[in-house]
């Protein structure tokens, strides 16, 4: 099994399973900052995660402001999490800002940063994109910088069709190096996985081993926050070529990953967290999320459980 | 003719029409503060409109950064623009820093706050958006603050229910005083004008006499930045109880706006500005906007001018 990334993305790629992080809120939703960096530590030492992806759509990133974001991200290097595994979510709707925040996660030493197209405006040009991101790339003007597209149509309300990321990876091939596909869309991650030299990966664990056969490093998966070590097994197993095992394992992967798509998985994974910890801070989301009444909770905590043997 | 706005909002309501101002841009696209200040002074003393809603979706709003938004309403009320007739967008996807804007809004002295629900999650629960706007009203804590909600969901992608807006106006009635339908969906309109107390601008001229008999006290219009004069020729008329001359110049403002909507409006609109004034910055866009391909601009300027004789 070789995977089909150039020589020089080696360093630039994360090879295994990557987390967003769900982001904690104290009663008066500010950053709880200290189950923060404690959750970002648990799951790359016992979560199972190669990396994290801190300020994506499971984050609620766009639910939090652009100084806060900078600060948990200093938070998170500042506990000791390695900035060379992360890929935080910078993408806002307008240049200036987004390249704030980029600028920030690059000077901070981070792998690269996930970067949504704008989108306010609906029905935008592929050319229109194309300049954002060019101008964006300029804006940043970093050697370092190294961007990973965020395709989630569905909540973003603007994709990035195929054509117009592999004219991004062709004309800035040492700086638009990957894509996260969250469309749930096998087809568009299948035609993503055919662009010689850009790093796939499917943002969910239920395709990744076709995924991982077509030369995806992993997958990033909201689930990993919860269900973590499990997918990273069935993973590394892709990895070692033991196909036949790795279906077995994702079978039990691919129910629990079903059954939490049955559930709004944001107010899902955070009341289970809250439960499982003791913490009730995890309960806590920002409008205009909600947090999951507490009959729907147990109903998962109880499905999980009969149906898969699942706690956390 | 009487509106139906009861006394105490009488203060909060500008009568008449109001612009959405096109946001200028130099070469390296900062905001060309000089055209933007002379524009919105222009709008007020000779384009026919009573008052300005700056960085709404015409003026590219979500296209700017939050400092920029912050510099450039500095930059009109300095030019000598009355905050007294201002009524700017303030709303991001995010509470922390819709907040920041909001103060700085209401800290100097603007009518009001129009602001959209948070948009970038989709198919979020009214509960949650009701959260959302009594928790920002909350943040900004200050007794002049005057809400005009921002409902455009086929750009946003969020809208915000007649249920909703009732459950707010009627929990916070000397906060949340106003709405602008830009739905273009007449029943909507109608149905918000019914809320008694509520200042309701329907986002286009079309239905503005319908909307003006049924209580609104004017409208909120893109197309007022180029032919402001016209359509306040018609509130104004209708104001006076001139229905039957209301309709008939309605007519002309009616084809002109149609015209528009065939086209790319913000494109279009700076395009015949820049050929109108010599003023080729007026040409730029921020991406994902691209600027009007020439023979377009073309073929719209000789159509306003062969079908309704209209130059700027």
């Amino acid at each position: 099994m070789s995977l089909n990334i150039p020589h020089r993305y080696e360093d630039a790629m994360l090879k295994g399973l990557i987390s967003p992080v769900l982001t904690p809120f104290n009663d008066d939703l500010t950053i709880a900052t200290d189950l923060y960096t404690a959750m970002a530590k648990r799951l790359l030492s016992e979560g199972g995660c190669a990396g994290l992806a801190p300020f994506g759509t499971t984050g609620e990133a766009l639910s939090v402001g652009i100084d806060e974001r900078m600060a948990a991200l200093d938070a998170l290097i500042k506990a000791g999490v390695d900035p060379k595994v992360m890929i935080p979510g910078t993408g806002l709707t307008n240049l200036v800002d987004t390249a704030k925040l980029t600028r920030h996660a690059v000077d901070h030493g981070c792998l690269g940063a996930m970067i949504l197209p704008a989108f306010y405006f609906k029905g935008v040009s592929d050319d229109g994109l194309f300049s954002y991101y060019s101008r964006l790339i300029e804006m940043v003007n970093h050697p370092d910088l190294r961007i990973y597209l965020y395709h989630i149509p569905q909540v973003s309300g603007v994709g990035l069709s195929i054509d117009l990321v592999r004219r991004l990876h062709s004309t800035f091939p040492d700086v638009v190096v990957g894509i996260k596909d969250s469309s749930g869309d096998w087809e568009n991650t299948k035609a993503l996985l055919d662009i010689k030299g850009l790093i796939t990966y499917p943002g969910a664990e239920l395709p990744v081993i076709e995924a991982v056969e077509a030369g995806a490093p992993g997958c990033i998966s909201a689930t990993a926050n919860l269900n973590g070590q499990r997918i990273a097994e069935v993973i590394d197993l892709c990895h070692q070529g033991e196909w036949d095992k790795a279906r077995e394992k994702h079978q039990l992967v691919r129910g629990i990953r079903l059954l939490f798509q049955d559930y709004a998985p944001i107010p899902a994974q955070k009341a289970l967290l809250a439960r499982a910890l003791g913490e009730p801070r995890w309960n806590n989301l920002r409008p205009p999320l909600m947090a999951m009444p507490e009959d729907k909770v147990i109903a998962l905590e109880t499905a999980l459980k009969n149906e898969f043997g699942f706690s956390i």
